[in-house]
């Protein structure tokens, strides 16, 4: 192992909370910002590993609810973990699956021991601890995990929320007490990150992060946004909650979103992010440009005979033109979803690759702004 | 242009009639024995261009009907042709669509002067020539093109078979003329192959392959094969077809086949080989590799930790799990597609580029024999 810290703050902007920075895992470095592709089920749709790669991708998620019933645990710790299993050998992040389970409304029963619910694939019945849940990132072997939360759904009461934050409260005390015990087994670490909740009252928010903060684990997360409520909500709550959080740990806004809403939460002092937006959207054949966005099943582009996006050094942004892609979309081919899938997540990367290149050079706010009009347009 | 011969015979073996040689296209050297993988609407399924190559795919098709229909023949002229709006720099065959039509039982109408037929896709009203299908491959750009023939059905009375036969040579005339008159596009040549017919009657086969050798074009193609008769037949057939076609032009035997098929036609002395078999087969769960078939969703490779096939260079076939592969199918996930298609299109280009170093070397009839037996087995 190494004698590095886990997160080191390089530097912090202005004129807005922007903050850059270096997380160290034992497969590789992060900088932040960072945005970190989905790939719930051990692999990110329609895109290689070595393309991700190629993209600059530093570090992928995968689920811990997805991963424990398909390929389940003991797959994945005979096979020497996720890494190994996916031949990915850079850093992985797992989330509890905390918000999977309770996204299954009908088939899941709370308790103070935890969660227990019925399988999406097969509706076998399984308990989800606070405990288990780590022994289960044990086994995947990521290098960054979440705490069981619950995901308190929008819109809830007060009495609501604040119930439900006090058991994410008490279930990261039981994981937390649960990491501190339970032996790594591939040889490298792990680190643990705590999830605020308390839905869109800002004294919960408060609250909550606060005791969090003072179990001090290694990372921070905002959870239980993004889940139906307005944005400027979202931005009030972000911001709430970064100022509790400690200045030299890590910050993560989780399942957030569209280009304009990273750059906002990146002013708001957030480090990382994951979206299935990129990648689910360029199934349905929505491309993020540098130029702005593209619905490519458009018969607009049928003779566009231009890169896909020539704003970005990526292989496949360059090489094949607007035309092709959508005569791929329109023809119905395989290639179509993963050129698109490659240029969303080229966008996605290249967006916070080059926040971090502006808050370094104190040029955020005025590119930020600029940047969020540019691509959340309409490409002209 | 070049001053190369379109095609040399490097060597011929001793044991069996296999033939090792060079085809030079304005777009590069295609080495015989060769597979050609199919991308009918202008993008192999499931694989990228770049992967393609490096695979050593030193050519793909396209086909007429598909790409006639989408994108379209003044989408293909306006984007310079299809291998600039496709990103393929190496050489491109194309066939007539004289297959596809005629598969289109219910919806197509012969007469002497081409074929009418309604499109799959929007039911509207077309017609081929002989002559508008050289227009059309003119407007493709590929660099070998097949004329318009008539596809016999599997079985035929001898006098179905013969009438049909007829027609095709009467097609082949009129498409040898049109060749001649029509101008290139894009300022690199295009080679014409005509196609033998005369389903498993022998003496119909060698007198159309004779009357389509006196024309002069430069290439011949066996077609009507693999269209439900038995393998004895088809090999049968090949036979007698290579016995009239020219030693010193290529020999394509158009649709063919399993590992097995295409080393025994080899070794009845053909060039040119195309099959959806390994792109279509990968995207069932049957994977060919060196060690033999597997059938990837079997519950038996839940735990293998062996590469998908050690016997292959290909940087997918040796970087990921037979395990992990199967876990991507049971999931559902794209990259199974993905990692399938790219092992079985690393496995048929590996079986040509072999077979052409055992023909150089002397050794084919036994490598062949051995080879086909290993490589149909289901892996142990």
């Amino acid at each position: 192992m190494n004698s590095h810290p886990f997160f080191t703050l390089d530097h912090t902007d202005q004129a807005t909370k922007a903050r850059a920075g270096t997380i160290i895992t034992d497969h590789g470095v992060i900088p932040t910002p960072m945005f970190m592709p989905v790939g719930t089920q051990g692999a990110v749709k329609a895109i290689e590993q070595r393309t991700l790669s190629e993209l600059d991708a530093a570090i992928i998620l995968g689920n811990t609810y997805h991963l424990y019933l398909r390929p389940g645990t003991e797959t994945l710790k005979t096979m020497g973990g996720l890494h190994r299993f996916a031949s990915w050998t850079r850093p992985i992040l797992t989330d509890s699956g905390g918000f999977q389970v309770f996204s299954l409304r009908e088939l899941r029963k709370m308790s103070e021991i935890g969660v227990e619910f019925r399988s999406h694939i097969d509706g076998s019945r399984h308990l989800f601890t606070p405990e288990n849940v780590v022994d289960t990132q044990r086994a995947i072997g990521s290098d960054i995990f979440m705490v069981l939360d619950e995901c308190t759904p929008y819109p809830s009461t007060y009495t609501e929320a604040r119930t439900s934050m006090e058991l994410t409260v008490r279930w990261a005390e039981r994981s937390a007490l649960r990491h501190r015990d339970a032996p790594f087994l591939y040889g490298h670490r792990q680190f643990q990150f705590a999830i605020g909740q308390g839905s869109t009252y800002h004294d919960l928010r408060r609250d909550c992060m606060q005791r969090l903060v003072d179990m001090d684990v290694d990372g921070y997360a905002i959870g239980g946004l993004s889940v139906g409520e307005p944005a400027d909500d979202m931005y009030a709550i972000t911001e709430t909650s970064t100022a509790v959080m400690p200045v030299h740990k890590p910050r993560y806004l989780m399942g957030v979103g569209t280009p304009e809403n990273i750059l906002t939460a990146i002013g708001l002092g957030v480090d990382l992010f994951d979206c299935v937006m990129p990648t689910r959207n360029a199934r349905n054949g929505t491309i993020y440009t540098t130029h702005g966005r593209v619905n490519i099943k458009n018969a607009r582009y049928k003779l566009v005979d231009e890169p896909i996006d020539d704003g970005l050094d990526s292989y496949i942004s360059r090489n094949y033109s607007l035309a092709y892609l959508r005569h791929l979309f329109n023809a119905g081919e395989i290639l179509g979803l993963m050129l698109a899938t490659a240029q969303n997540l080229a966008l996605y990367l290249w967006l916070t690759r080059t926040a971090r290149t502006h808050i370094l050079a104190g040029t955020y706010k005025e590119w930020a702004a600029a940047t969020a009009q540019r691509l959340m347009q309409h490409r002209p």
